[in-house]
């Protein structure tokens, strides 16, 4: 079909070592029109369904302040059942004082974020016990595991916000919030996360925050200094910890992204519809308690609603339901004109095709969705119970291959190259024209870890797959690093903190 | 991050033996809106420079009739350069003339497609010199590879129209297109292509099918029974079995895809919009000589422009060059009012995570620039040096998860699913309800190659990446093909034709 199939030689005018095109992805935004999966009219009634859940079927709340905070605010609430039906006049105070726009803080100012409808951030796979790479093996995450994998997404542009990619399992949980503020401070300089894992580790990682970067309580509270995801136990129950730390976060003005996780058949109606209507109504629901605990306070829609396959029951992502959902997520968001999160994924136990078009679906997805964030971007594994390293390596090229798409084309004359079109024969080529010669060393997109060589070439280096290439690269990213500016002092001001901490025996996890 | 990280059991109440999901996607409409990348008035300032392209630079027409055809509409030839000025009058009246709608035959009337903007056609990858699969590794195309590669095709739905994914190499090239349309005719049951490799190749093709599928001239030339692509030799010229193939389609109401490869920075201009000038030229030249060779004949705008590495030269796909040059292309095309064809593709040498974010971005590239038709949707390696089984089967996944979401959501009240929500106790799970029961069999997608079992598991079962899992896949599926129900009848019609051909020496391809 394709006759021109030779490839073409290498161009004699231009250098191969002419510096690789810039790829600085800090402030992005969305370049395509939302698209749409339901009617108007639908997103409406989906709406008014999940607004008909919170108030006649209600929320199981195991948190007795949350239900304190809804009773005060006029929800009905059985003490008995621990069931809070809320009236619709309480979300709609909610989705009036929630902020549409706030800025990300972050210790340097270059990395800070508007987080606002149109905005597209991204944070790396989540959440993951287990990590792994080639070299090293599928293990339990260690705070190795973790600095090196915050490491990582300090070193990529395109990832906005900090992540617990792997759980430091070594570490004990009653001191673990220490080393995951810790790592964080050491090793990168963009917008924070603060597992909600009981008040008392909030509160001490928030202290040790405003003593890393010198802030005073007043300065911590006007701005988001730390982030957090809050998943609800779909459906129709929020669990201790979570509904702690949405009232903790939102009291001292800082970012909630509440995340139901609805995996429709399972923990969700089997229908895109009716699963949707179970995460809007919990998605309020957080919403509401957010706001109710600090009207004004920082807080985000979310959803995280994919399917499970039906024979095995396993959890699936990147499939056209997981992509109809978030599309219906971010109509859904819009209605209520709030901005939101949307999360890729991928089932895959490793880095292979099936696992690249899990995750490349999941991020059309939150493309075609408009999502505000979008987690799990690189690196998930297993669901999200594995971070791969060659993974996250390789899922980057996606992403900034995404985010290449929000620079806008030139529409200038001389970007037509008329010039270039006049000088160029019939059956001639375009190296050596002026055009060319103006703009090659940073016209196009470099790969990160794409191979263009020649089959030839290829097998001679060795006949390496991607992901085999992306050990090499991943160790050359940790090898290479250098800790951002403020890091050795802040690692000096927290120090007698944690110090203190750990000989008081950390803070438990409320579970 | 995910709090709820287990996987879910087994669902105790559906059975693993339901049947599968169909996955019929044999009659395709875009789900959403096209995308764009260039504003309104840039699109139409690029058609105008693409306007004087043809008219002031001119194109070099390496085909004596066609320059002729040219001439007596009113062109200015140049017969000792062989250029060709082409007047917009010509161009308006071709684009005037040239059907926006019409019918792809097919020897089953189940396949049978209407090409037309808003439809989504796809075929596998095309073109291929050489083939690859794990088990008798790579090698030049041959007469097996060729069948094989339409027994695939025939037997996945989402892939539309039959196309040469390996070349038969070992196959003399003056008796091939015996053997590529008997292939298609013993296996197929598709859309049909026929190389223009010269006008006697070409008449003989028709002939063939004429003969096999038992219709007179009349109605072959009142149907589109045959689709081959264009490539003109970019920059600016058209040669001798193009040129010839444009004419002989459109004398013969058969289909001839227009497609300008523009490499950017190589074949054409190093920016989107000035590879687009060119394409674009390029295109309106091919329409307008097809319809100057018959108004009204069956034709098709088209584009495969992606970007070259500028380091080594190499051709990329799946970038975001390629990704803005094909929603450029769309919105050309909607300028002009025609369907227009786009292409996947991929650069790598094997069937890794490179190849499949490359082909992903390609793919939903053209849904985002509503392409009628995309070629290379499934197979393609090395930047379509190479057909890869194992490539192909994993394609098919992500062709078909776009093509799941051309089902609408349905929005009746029962879909909804209120009663579910209302049965479901708080952080219970639906498994059981009756709205999930009355669903579950075809609920979901069911995955082709994806496997969703946990870590265990996939080890159990020998730690395959989903490429090499594909292995049994393919074979599985050539091992229980079945023909379609004309194949015999038409092997024997045609069988006596071909003896003779070959008898007579066969005829020379085109150069």
């Amino acid at each position: 079909m394709t006759r021109r199939r030779r490839r073409t030689g290498k161009p004699s005018n231009t250098s191969a070592k002419s510096p690789p095109r810039s790829h600085a992805y800090r402030q992005l935004k969305h370049p395509f029109e939302p698209q749409r999966v339901f009617s108007d009219d639908a997103i409406d009634r989906i709406h008014h369904k999940a607004l008909r859940v919170l108030k006649e079927l209600g929320i199981k709340m195991l948190h007795p302040e949350a239900r304190r905070i809804f009773k005060s605010a006029g929800a009905t609430v059985n003490e008995a059942s621990q069931m809070v039906f809320i009236g619709s006049d309480i979300i709609d105070a909610a989705l009036q004082s929630a902020p549409k726009s706030f800025r990300l803080r972050a210790a340097s100012a270059s990395r800070e974020q508007t987080y606002e409808t149109g905005s597209m951030l991204f944070t790396a796979g989540s959440g993951c016990p287990n990590a792994h790479d080639f070299e090293r093996g599928r293990r339990p995450g260690s705070l190795r595991d973790f600095e090196e994998t915050i490491t990582l997404q300090q070193s990529f542009d395109v990832i906005h916000l900090l992540g617990p990619s792997a759980e430091p399992q070594d570490i004990a949980p009653n001191v673990r919030h220490y080393e995951i503020i810790r790592a964080q401070l050491k090793l990168a300089d963009k917008p924070m996360f603060v597992y909600a894992r009981g008040r008392g580790q909030v509160q001490e990682s928030f202290e040790l925050i405003q003593l890393a970067l010198n802030i005073d309580n007043t300065e911590f509270t006007n701005g988001v200094w730390a982030t957090t995801v809050i998943n609800t136990n779909s459906p129709r129950q929020l669990d201790i910890p979570m509904a702690e730390g949405i009232i903790d976060f939102a009291r001292a003005g800082q970012l909630a992204v509440i995340t139901p996780f609805c995996l429709s058949g399972a923990m969700a109606p089997i229908t895109v519809s009716g699963a949707l209507i179970l995460q809007h109504a919990e998605a309020l629901a957080g919403i509401a308690l957010s706001q109710l605990a600090n009207a004004g306070a920082p807080v985000s829609y979310g959803g995280f609603a994919s399917n499970v396959d039906m024979k095995s029951g396993a959890p699936a992502f990147g499939t056209p339901e997981h992509i109809k959902l978030s599309i219906g997520s971010g109509q859904l968001a819009r209605y209520i004109g709030m901005p939101w999160r949307s999360a890729a994924g991928s089932a895959s136990n490793t880095p292979d095709m099936q696992s690249g078009t899990e995750n490349n679906m999941g991020l059309w997805a939150a493309l075609q969705a408009n999502a505000t964030l979008t987690v799990h971007a690189a690196g998930w594994l297993e669901g999200g119970l594995c971070f791969g390293y060659e993974k996250f390596i390789n899922d980057i090229e996606a992403v900034q291959t995404i985010a290449e798409l929000c620079n806008p084309l030139p529409e200038d004359e001389d970007s037509f190259g008329w010039s270039a079109l006049q000088d160029v024969e019939p059956g001639g080529h375009f190296f050596a024209t002026d055009h060319t010669m103006q703009r090659y060393k940073d016209a196009f997109y470099t790969p990160l870890i794409a191979d263009l060589s020649n089959h030839g070439s290829w097998v001679e280096s060795g006949a390496k797959t991607s992901s085999e290439r992306a050990t090499a690269k991943w160790k050359a990213v940790l090898a290479a690093f250098e800790p951002p500016a403020h890091s050795a002092t802040a690692m000096e001001k927290i120090a007698p903190y944690i110090e203190q901490g750990i000989a008081n025996g950390g803070v438990a996890q409320t579970d």
